[in-house]
């Protein structure tokens, strides 16, 4: 097997890997006594219309809106590859609809555009909240990226999930849950250091202190962050003139240095990771965690290294050195930490309750009951998370989910939660 | 039969007349060593991402993207019912996703947005340029929307057709050449009246025009359009501080007075009908054209009363006071004059070729192909063009589209207009 011929070779014969079908029927749509064009087209549709025009919330009933998302990608950040523009992005994104179809039952239409500018891209999403019922966004550049999320949580009507800060924190959460389970550890008394601080390091540093873990350390490029290092800045609108304020500090890195950290250690990974329960990969830097650093760790250290194509130590190397579980992205070792297992399910759900919104709490939650589908005598350390195809994820994201969604009316009266459950 | 009910309990049913399938095949897809998940997905599609960063060409090899069409409507001027907003929109742009399909087996996806802004249409179309492979605009309100036509033919690379305005141009000018043939008359030696100055009355104008008519008359609100009116601007970008430019002059109108009406006729409906061989109502009007101002039109007058889903006359009535041949938009009259015949050929067309532009000498030609499909003794006085679902008008009108390419290139060297043929 060749991937790269054969994955060209699929391309090209297929040329493109999604369509759209008609969901009507269509044998005798022009036949002038019976046929249905005249209902769902002019002039019956302009009885379909003009009730939709008077209560926009039947937009929902109507019309595919209840199950459509939209992937939106700048191009900027796109699997390993970084900015390969959106032409490249697209078969990607392609891919991804496959999956939101095949695992979740969704019509996820890729949206590549072609613009990297921060407004525009906030513009384009609020364009189209018309025409779907929830947002993925998806490989974009961060920092810029969490700006984005966040002014376009606060200012759509529909839930906005972002694949590589939410998807991977919840499928990291899950395994996490389960591998202290093996190792007979808590989440309140661990020591994490997550090495990578763009979207999934920071997805990954907030679900993880929403869990009840205490002691994280997350490492950039600079090293440890850390409460009052130079060049954080609680504010990354806009910078100071001649400033490219997409790499300079930013929001959720000042937001990571004084929620985390507790003992403002400083240093490397190798500094750093010293005593360490769990190190979280997320780098991007092939091979940076080496077996000496694995031998400095606590006893039954546990292993996440993420970065794809290429983790930042290979499992049986951090085993031999005497890691007690260690995973990766890939799928051809075992414990792959793979957000397919999220986001079909969790945009699933969303779209069920038709949710206005996501929240940390609903992300913890998705991770438990994810989790749960595993337990001993199943449970072990080289199978710590379902496979993305276990057909228990769907149902069991969505119960919770809905579960969730309705405690948050009761507990916290927050009816703006919903439009409808 | 209760249009109304059945339209709505049917759109009930389906919850949306459109879907997104999967094309490759997903029963392995996750086996391990056969799945074809490594393939569309991380790790394969990454070649196939690169591929197409190297050389941009290839998103029309290994996507949807040359089969791809965006619908974009702002919901400011959907059917007869006006700015019923981007909701309201949604199922009747879904209606027509559905004839793309069937009549063009494109996928058509609908895109009503949450703006009406000139300056955010253009930026939001330019933004989805990568996944499409042309784009339809839809029941946007004019003139704004000639202005965004404009610019998008001159930004984009891909083909930007406007249905309301060279749907149904096309249709017309095909109905016209077959109506011409039956009653004796050229073209050239014509006297046409135009009731409407919106996108299909611009776009009828031009079309005739084009098509070598030399006596056409323009009639809006504040009646016939004439070089030197009151009020016509050469420029509709701003107007004056507080003016609404929307209803003031603009550039088309002013374009209409400079290259029609050779006489200077001035007056209303009646005043100028008196002698003309064609009326074609596209006012929006019902009931405007009365059987005394068709009793004062020349010989063998022709009829197209086009606004829905009342039109100016009924071709019976317009029959009765001596026009030899009436036609409307309607489906339970004969010779429905319906852009259902236009639009998804003229866009497989322009997929096909890869086109970069489309301009009028093709929208003529594709007329002619379109009125070349009926023929004396089928071709009547009540059978003027063929019939929406007729299997013969894509293999032709793509025919000509490809041919006309091909010689736009020959003729004028101007490789510009494709990509690759």
């Amino acid at each position: 097997m060749n991937t790269k011929e054969d994955a060209i070779n699929l391309h090209r014969m297929l040329k493109g890997k999604i369509e759209i079908h008609n969901k009507v029927s269509v044998e005798n749509i022009f036949d002038e006594e019976t046929g249905t064009l005249g209902l769902i087209y002019t002039p019956g549709v302009a009885y379909v219309a003009t009730e939709i025009y008077n209560n926009k919330e039947l937009v929902y009933d109507y019309t595919s809106k209840w199950n459509n998302v939209a992937i939106v990608c700048d191009g900027t950040r796109v699997l390993g590859l970084g900015n390969i523009g959106p032409e490249g992005a697209l078969p990607v994104m392609e891919g991804k609809s496959v999956l939101f179809k095949i695992l979740g039952g969704i019509n996820a239409f890729p949206l590549c555009i072609a613009t990297r500018e921060k407004d525009e891209i906030i513009g384009f999403v609020k364009a189209i909240e018309p025409v779907f019922g929830a947002i993925n966004i998806e490989d974009i550049e961060s920092p810029k990226v969490f700006d984005i999320i966040k002014r376009l949580q606060n200012e759509l009507s529909i839930p906005v999930f972002h694949d590589d800060q939410h998807g991977t924190a919840v499928i990291t959460l899950a395994a996490l849950i389960n591998s202290l389970n093996l190792v007979n550890k808590k989440i309140d008394g661990i020591m994490v250091v997550i090495s990578g601080a763009g979207s999934a390091g920071y997805g990954i540093f907030k679900i993880l202190k929403k869990a009840g873990c205490k002691d994280i350390i997350v490492i950039d490029s600079k090293g440890a962050i850390y409460e009052g290092r130079e060049g954080l800045k609680d504010d990354d609108s806009e910078g100071k003139e001649g400033e490219d304020v997409r790499y300079s500090g930013n929001t959720s890195k000042y937001e990571i240095s004084r929620k985390s950290n507790p003992r403002k250690l400083r240093g490397n990974l190798a500094d750093t990771i010293r005593g360490a329960d769990v190190f979280v990969g997320v780098s991007g830097r092939a091979g940076l965690l080496n077996t000496e650093m694995v031998k400095s760790m606590n006893q039954d250290a546990i292993i996440f290294a993420l970065s794809n194509p290429d983790p930042e130590i290979l499992p049986p190397d951090a085993l031999k050195a005497g890691a007690r579980i260690a995973a990766t992205g890939r799928s051809d070792f075992p414990n792959q930490i793979n957000n397919a297992v999220v986001f079909p399910s969790v945009l699933r759900a969303l779209l069920d309750t038709r949710a206005k919104g996501l929240d940390e709490e609903m992300l913890v939650a998705a991770s438990y009951a994810i989790a749960s589908l595993l337990e001993r005598p199943h449970l072990k350390e080289d199978y710590i998370i379902p496979k993305v195809n276990d057909p228990r994820i769907l149902p069991i994201v969505v119960k919770t989910l809905k579960d969730a969604i309705k405690s948050h009316i009761n507990n916290y009266d927050d009816r703006m939660a919903l439009q409808k459950t």
